[in-house]
C-alpha cells in the first residue's frame, strides 16, 4: 500500500537486459532514398528488475545497433531505473539511450502502478491523432496495391481516411518530378476537401530555388507544413524567406545542439521530433519545452515500427501540451506484423487513439510473435542496418539520390 | 510490494489543502529598493490526499497571495498529483502554480517512496553548492552586526566562509555608491584570494554607461557574473556587448517568453531560475533544458525562505545537470525561524549540502514552530506583501529607488 514505509519501490535495480533483433515484412514503399526492402528491422528490449518487474523497449534493429545496445548494457546493469539522466550521459548516444529510456519508464510506470503518461506529468489530450502516411509505392505482396501516380496516392488516401478516419494526409515526396508531386497535393485537397489537412515531404530532394516554386505552386492549395523541403539550415532559410508556408523538418534539426543556429536563422517553424532519435520520451518532453519557449511547433516524426515505440508516441502525444499537430506514424503499414498482445488499443477512431488506463507503456508481448519475428531475423543473419539504397540500385544499378535532385 | 496489483497509487486523489500564512524575523538587510521589513512573510501549505498521505509547498506569503492560492485551491481539490501539467494550465500563474507543484512533488515522492529528485530523473550530484549572499546592513536585532562599509562586508564573508565552509560570494549592490562596490568586491577577492568566485547584484541601479564602467573596473578582479547590473533585455544587450564578463538575471529574464528575445539580443550568458517564479522544481528543470540547448547558464536565485523552500532548491540542485553554478540561498540568515524538524540536514560542508535519502522532499513540519510564526502572522494580520521601500521611506522620506540611480 502506498503508506507502507517497508515496500521496495525506493531499490528498483535492473538485474537483466534482453535484446531481441527482430525482422518483419515491409511493403516497397518509395522515397528519394529508395525503397523499403522486403524486411524492416527493428530490436525489441526488457529491461528486468530483481523482484521481476520487466519494461519493454523498441528500437531500429540491426547487427550494429544491437551490439552497441548491449555494449551500452554495462551501465544499465545494477543501475536505479529512477536514475535517467545519469544514464543518459553514461550511454552518451541519444538513439542507444532511447530505447533503454522507454523500457525504465516502463518499468516505472509498473513498479508505480502509473501510466507512462502520467510519468511524463499526466494527460494534456487523451485522444492523440495521427497523420494517414501516403506512399509511392510498387505493388509488392502485401494487399495496399500499387501506388506510382497522384491518382493511386489519392486512392491509397481514401483507404486512411476510410479504415482509420485519418483527416491529415502526409506524402513521402521526393519520388516523382516535383510537378506531378504538386498535382498529388492538389488532387488529396480536391479529394478530401478544405478541411482535410495536407503536408509533403521530399526528404531534402529539392533545391532552394526548386522548394520556392513548389512552395509558391502550393500556396493556394493551404498546405500545413512543407518537410524538408531542402537540405541543411542555410537552405531551408533561404526557402523560409520566400514562403508563408511553414516548413517543418527531421532532417536539418535532429538534436539540441542544432536548435540554437535554426532559430537564430529562422529555418524551421515546426521540429519533428522522435523519441527514438533525441534520446528517449523525456527527451522529446524536453524538445517540446524548448519549441514552445521559442514559439517553434512540434510533431512527431516515425519510422518503421511496432507497437512498442507506437505506444510510446501515444503516450508522448498525450502528454506533450505543444504537440499540436498530428504525429506522424508507420503503424498501419506494419501493423500486421506487430508482436504487442493489446493490438486493440490501437484501434483509430477519427484518426486518432485513445489513451487507455494501464501501467506503464501499457503493452505486453505476444511470445509466439516475437519468436518468430526473432526467427526471421535470425535467418537474415547478415543484415546490418536498413538500406533503401541498394534495394533500389538492385532495380536501377544507375539509380542516385542526389540532394538535390530536382 | 512493488508487483502488488491492489495497491492504491494510482488513485491518488488530492482531499485537502491548508495554507498557513507565517511571519518570521529578518535582518535589516539593505539592497536597492530599501531595507527587509522587521519580518518576511512565507506561506506553508499541505496538501493531503484521501488515503492519508501529505504534500509540503512553501511559497511568498502575504494576505494577497494566500486569497489567490486558496482561490487556485478549487483546482486542486479532487484532482491527481500527477496531472503536474494539467494544474499548471488551471492555475496558470507561475508563481502561485509552483507553491502547489513543490507539495505535489513531495506527495509523489511519499507515495512511491522516492526523493523529489529521483522524481526529476535523479540526482547529477549529491553536494549542491551554495553562495555566501552578502548585504549591507544595519545593526539590527540579529547577531550579524552592522555591515555599511567594505570593511564591514568583509568581515562578513568571513563569517560564511567560517561557518559554512562557502568559497562563492555574491553581494547584493546597489546600495553605497558604484565605486564603494567595486572597491568591496577588490576587497573580497584579496581576502578569500584566486578561488574564491565573487559575483555583484546592483538589481539594476546602474546605467549601462556605469554597468560598462563598473565592468572595466572589475575585469582585473575575475568576476563569475555581474547580475542585472541594469534594466531590461536592451539595456543588458548594450553591457554585454561592451564586457567580457558574463551577465546573469532574474529581473530581465522571468519568464520563459523571455528567452528568444534575450537569446537573439544576447542580453544574458546565466539565466537565475527559481522554482517560486517559474512554476515549481518541473519549470526549473525546463528552464535548465532551454538553458542547456541554447548555451546559455543556470543558476538559483533566492528571497528569502525557510526550509522547504530549501529542500525543493537542493532537490534542484541535485537534480537538474547543467545547475553549474552555486545556488544563491537567503537561508543562513532566516535558519533560525525555521519550522522544518530535520534541519541538521542543511548542514553546510564546505559551502555545500549533502543529499539525503528520504522521500519526497525529505523534510516535515515542527508543529509548536509553525504555529507560533503562523501567530506572528495574525498579530500583524495587516500585513498584504513584502515592501521594503516603505521600510526604508520610513527612515528616510526622500529616498527613492531609481533605475538607473548611478
Amino acid at each position: 500500500m502506498t503508506s507502507d514505509p517497508h515496500r521496495t519501490n525506493n531499490t528498483l535495480r535492473i538485474s537483466e537486459i534482453v535484446a531481441i533483433p527482430v525482422a518483419c515484412p515491409d511493403p516497397p514503399l518509395l522515397n528519394h532514398h529508395g525503397v523499403h526492402e522486403p524486411v524492416f528491422l527493428r530490436v525489441i528490449v526488457r529491461i528486468r528488475t530483481e523482484d521481476g518487474l520487466e519494461g519493454l523497449g523498441e528500437g531500429p534493429g540491426g547487427r550494429l545497433y544491437v551490439q552497441q545496445l548491449m555494449a551500452a548494457a554495462k551501465h544499465v546493469i545494477g543501475a536505479d531505473p529512477y536514475h535517467i539522466e545519469a544514464l543518459r550521459v553514461l550511454i552518451g548516444n541519444p538513439r542507444l539511450f532511447s530505447t533503454i529510456e522507454v523500457a525504465l519508464l516502463d518499468l516505472i510506470g509498473k513498479a508505480t502502478n502509473r501510466s507512462v503518461t502520467d510519468l511524463l506529468g499526466g494527460a494534456a489530450r487523451r485522444r492523440v491523432p495521427f497523420s494517414a502516411y501516403l506512399f509511392f509505392k510498387e505493388a509488392g505482396d502485401d494487399d495496399w496495391g500499387r501506388a506510382l501516380t497522384p491518382e493511386e496516392i489519392v486512392n491509397q488516401g481514401a483507404r486512411f481516411a476510410n479504415n482509420y478516419g485519418m483527416s491529415v494526409f502526409k506524402l513521402k515526396g521526393g519520388v516523382l518530378e516535383p510537378d506531378a508531386e504538386i498535382r498529388t497535393i492538389q488532387l488529396l485537397r480536391e479529394r478530401f476537401g478544405r478541411r482535410a489537412k495536407l503536408r509533403i515531404d521530399p526528404n531534402a530532394a529539392w533545391s532552394v530555388e526548386t522548394s520556392i516554386r513548389v512552395a509558391e505552386h502550393l500556396r493556394g492549395t493551404d498546405i500545413e507544413y512543407l518537410e524538408d523541403p531542402t537540405d541543411g539550415i542555410e537552405g531551408m532559410a533561404q526557402v523560409a524567406r520566400r514562403t508563408p508556408i511553414p516548413l517543418s523538418t527531421n532532417m536539418c534539426v535532429t538534436e539540441f545542439q542544432h536548435i540554437p543556429v535554426a532559430f537564430r536563422e529562422r529555418a524551421v517553424q515546426v521540429v519533428l521530433g522522435d523519441h527514438h532519435g533525441w534520446g528517449g520520451l523525456t527527451a522529446l518532453r524536453n524538445l517540446g519545452v524548448v519549441c514552445k519557449t521559442l514559439n517553434l511547433g512540434l510533431s512527431q516524426h516515425s519510422n518503421s515500427h511496432l507497437g512498442i515505440s507506437f505506444a510510446a508516441m501515444i503516450h508522448a502525444g498525450a502528454a506533450i501540451p505543444n504537440l499540436l499537430h498530428a504525429s506522424d506514424t508507420h503503424y498501419p503499414w506494419n501493423a500486421a506484423s506487430d508482436m504487442v498482445k493489446e493490438t486493440d488499443r490501437f484501434r483509430f477512431r477519427d484518426g486518432a487513439i485513445e489513451l487507455w488506463e494501464a501501467p506503464g507503456l501499457g503493452v505486453s508481448i505476444d511470445e509466439d510473435r516475437l519468436a518468430s519475428a526473432a526467427e526471421a531475423y535470425d535467418q537474415r543473419g547478415s543484415l546490418l542496418a536498413r538500406d533503401d539504397i541498394s534495394a533500389m540500385r538492385e532495380r536501377n544499378p544507375d539509380w542516385l539520390p542526389h540532394m538535390p535532385k530536382w
